[in-house]
């Protein structure tokens, strides 16, 4: 908890809109940046200060907004009319328990953006109000920034009230703002809703303040896109790919090689080692894990996996929680399902399928296979088309191979089946029983031979 | 039909062009935009203006031209000589049954990005000439439109013939003009080739309106793209990203969760029901419809078909003249070309192709399989490898399944064949005779074990 | 070999830094752009001037960067200790056999875009020392080019010696310079390290130079990116994508159909016949050749390969090392490994792999199979499923089949084998032994129904 030469800070989150133009039935700040609702990247940038408390400020389908992040710290506060920003924060400082000298922080649920680097200036001002503003070429629209000659913040008009010469002022507010509790609480209620929406705006505070000749500061923001707000889904795809460029040009920065900083996706976290490539159009989701000298080609999609150093990802390759040893090939077109564990340098190859599955080292499963609840040795080669029959339309069961063992072509494995190490099983097998050791397998029927066979004909329509 | 007040409107389409810089084999107004030719768009915005006429000039690969629009109402007038822009509009209006007082509204085919909006607003124009304008930052190239100080329009001066002065000039002619017939007819005898290249320029009429006090109004374009013209393929390149863009724009605001609104393809109808989400580099060819909730992953291609509502179409997927009832999982890596037909909560997953095929409630193929030619019923599960065996190499024939049908893995169906409801099939059976209800089918050879087995030894070479 | 009036042309490169902001266990200069070393791209830019010698300055991580460009007719000269370009030149050009009135150019091997074409107005002057400048609109950090009132080039002032007006200057050095080796050599003696990085600078020879009122002329690149250096991977990766976006640009004006220029990648030479065109998100490797009319789908990766006119390669298709002769039909999915070949109308499908496999004219293999080492004759079908069985663990052996060979789905055939012209496989076969000509093979067990089967129950947990 970080306390200020001031009193503590508390966080108010303003997120009761309804979100109308997002023509959605989900609430607005549920919609995701990156994999993660506005709101969690709100409350993430709020808990980041570190405040003595958060409020959040529902309205609009509340419960859903509050049981998206029901296990966050933070009060819930309604909101059952929404009667502008004033009125919300007026609903959200309600009991609050705060000194005189203590600080709110207004923040909006709807600001994805907004990270906690440029709030940090926001609340080191000592002054009274402290808003934060932001230089736009084309303010039409905004509340501008009006100071005096000295610079000093005066108060904030609005559009269609500004004149001529105001409208020129390109400095507009951002709406978000921190202000001294003792002073916030007395303003509030000052608040009048004589105004063409009949709503109470949070920002006629500023004037009162300069009316009382309180210090109000102005911050002002260099990043135009973090004090973004959305209203719509096209200014939430915006955002997302300034935040994705973001990601990826940090990424970059730090060391990893990307073939198009425009053309990848990162939604959760990507932790890559020395020398990784990543080729164009992969997207990565949940927890992801790439070690040294990990290559990744072109169109993957990597979800909650760990894939070891030396490791390579060819193309369409769609790895979802897996973990894989190191110097694996995986790809392309391998689809990798949560539960499978590649050992070293273990290989999968196209149109296969594992779940569930630990292949051993340096096993291959190189073409058209399905393997699932299976555990696969070390050394082992199972051909094209081998699938493991997991499943007998009620339970599933498992498949254990040894090592060393050669599985033929198009062998089905009907699981509960072990076959033991140095065992090798015919092509085209249906193997319902154990195979010992270094046995052979075999279950094929005899190939006849019909000479002159009379071919079907095409039929006439 | 539409009537303005002063007579009706008549539009003739230049397409007659060689297209040079196309570098093909095929005529330049063929050249696609979002799927459609250049042409199709153009006589798509000519006909929404409701003219009493169309008439198209046409003449390098003319009859190529015609027979991709041969099913339009317009006239198709044969230009054989290409001799300018005034040359060909002469050759489009010969022939014409217009009263004096009729107007005549002059496009170029290779101009796709041209909408009806803005040519409402040129048709609106009671001038006797009223040509569209647009302003470049760089209008080198172009002729420059000249106004006197009341701002009416003088004459068009061709960058060659401009002097310094002129060259500042930043409006420019588009090339797009609607004039009174009765004048343009008699301003078209008298076009003079007397210039560069030996052509008749239809601008120089501009000069001609003016010489004798007839009212020219210039409209100007505020969308340069709209009036920008084809002459190679990187034009065409990057009037296919506006276009694309603009549609990607107008589906985020209208609703649909776009992952990057410079990475979706839309080419033909995308009709998206509430809440759809779409991921990066999706491609959407002829018409398609998503129901309320369906989400498609990244890198999927979806042509003509309808995706129920609560459906999730996974990454990598192709999907081609299909209807899926809606809460299906489809994919990843799921082929489903046309034909297929997937009821309520059907499930096809990866590696699977499914073509002209009826897939029952809850029924799943979920790994590795190819069914064609098939009606399976409810609940049934067909494992992994399995194929319908449709085609004898002469026919095809159908395969039928019923229902809570289980169909062990590497099953093949040599259709025709039917499989009566609640029937299991044995793993790696190849069924070629029907199935009755509740029955268990297989054909499996018996597994024989060889103990001792020498395995092949590596050759030396 | 050119030789100037003036002398000849002695290239020295410099690549002996140690890239420390590249991250990377790899020497910074190899570090690729469209799939080629930085070094490599100024080599062959370097050759392209047909220089009398080329000397490449190599220090940190030098045996690797030889090693990676061991062929080419170049001296690898050692800078074991760096201490700035001054010195690196010096050590460049230490040894060399050169006439007073030669001249050395000196590049830089981070500079992968600069091409041969500037190079030449470079080396065309006639001065004793040209330099390559260039306009930034922001040139914080780079030296300014001082010019006095007749243009002439005084020196270069790097940022922190620079005064206010200095700082104005928006001409900077790019390091790339020309100079007559007499004067060069008596140059570098002179150098100082009495800097701020105690390094020696080449660039102050410009102010010797003009000291001793030698001619010196800067060269101004109209191209920003030309000069760019890369220093770390954000910026390798912004200039992959002007590489790219140049290649495609200029393959869009060849006449080549392009969705996107921003979504295609070329790392290597793609040469294409009239009217190909090549969707979005496409990925090309090596030499690949497309015939006329060949259409590519979006998302697939080629590599190394020929496919010949009016083949058609779908979505997402891996083709690698592979001739296709024409009129093919490749894909969606298809997987061709090297040594794939198709003759002319050869299909192949859907989650297909061909690896070492000849496919005969109008030949198919359209699902889920698996065809390695073999050779197909022509009109033959291999149904879905089929899986050559080329390796036994050991060797791999080669399948032959005949024209007009009708292959059932889910076939094995064991290798080495063959099958006659004319021959059918029954569905479900593992065939073992060669199948003569016109015969029907089938191995098959005898379906078996049992009724009243109890299904397996789900257990409780």
């Amino acid at each position: 908890m970080k306390d200020s030469a001031t009193g503590q800070l508390h966080v108010v989150v303003l997120a009761a809109g309804k979100g109308t133009r997002m023509r959605s039935s989900r609430p607005k700040v549920l919609h995701e940046i990156a994999g993660r609702s506005m709101l969690a990247h709100c409350l993430d940038t709020a808990a980041a200060l570190q405040p003595a408390s958060i409020r959040v400020v529902i309205g609009h389908q509340g419960e859903a907004v509050r049981d998206a992040e029901a296990e966050r710290q933070v009060a819930w506060v309604w909101q059952d009319e929404q009667n502008g920003t004033g009125h919300a924060v007026q609903i959200g400082i309600d009991g609050l328990r705060a000194g005189a000298d203590d600080r709110v922080l207004v923040l909006y649920a709807d600001v994805p953006l907004l990270g906690a680097g440029l709030l940090e200036r926001l609340i080191g001002s000592s002054a009274v109000v402290s808003l934060l503003t932001v230089h736009m070429d084309d303010p039409t629209g905004y509340g501008r920034i009006l100071r005096d000659d000295s610079g000093r913040v005066l108060r904030i008009v609005e559009q269609k009230d500004a004149n001529e010469a105001e409208r020129q002022v390109r400095e507009v507010n951002t709406g978000i703002l921190m202000a001294r509790y003792g002073d916030l609480v007395a303003w509030l209620d000052r608040l009048e809703s004589g105004n063409a929406q009949g709503e109470l705006y949070l920002t006629d505070i500023i004037e009162m303040a300069a009316a009382e000749d309180k210090s109000v500061e102005a911050v002002i923001a260099e990043d135009a896109w973090a004090v973004t707000g959305v209203n719509d889904r096209l200014a939430l795809s915006r955002l997302e790919r300034v935040y994705q460029q973001r990601q990826a040009e940090a990424l970059a920065l730090a060391g990893t090689s990307l073939a198009d900083t425009a053309r990848i996706d990162i939604r959760g976290s990507l932790d890559c080692g020395r020398d990784v490539s990543i080729d164009v159009g992969c997207v990565f989701e949940g927890d992801v894990r790439l070690g040294d000298n990990v290559r990744v080609g072109p169109h993957c999609v990597l979800r909650d996996c760990e894939i070891g150093a030396g490791s390579t990802v060819e193309a369409f390759s769609h790895v979802d929680g897996v973990v894989a040893a190191g110097d694996n090939a995986i790809g392309p077109y391998a689809r990798l399902r949560p539960g499978a564990a590649l050992d070293s340098a273990a290989r999968i190859g196209n149109f296969v399928e594992i779940k569930a599955a630990r292949i051993g080292e340096r096993s291959k499963v190189n073409h058209l296979s399905y393997v699932g609840d299976a555990r696969v040795g070390d050394d082992s080669n199972l051909g094209a088309g081998t699938i493991t029959c997991n499943y007998d339309g009620a339970n599933k069961h498992v498949t254990e191979i040894g090592d060393r063992v050669f599985v033929g072509s198009a062998t089905q494995l009907v699981a509960p089946v072990r076959v033991g190490s140095d065992a090798t099983i015919g092509a085209g097998s249906t193997i319902t029983r154990d195979v010992g050791e270094g046995e052979l397998a075999i279950a094929r029927s005899r190939q006849k031979a019909i000479a002159g066979w009379q071919r079907p004909r095409k039929q006439k329509d």
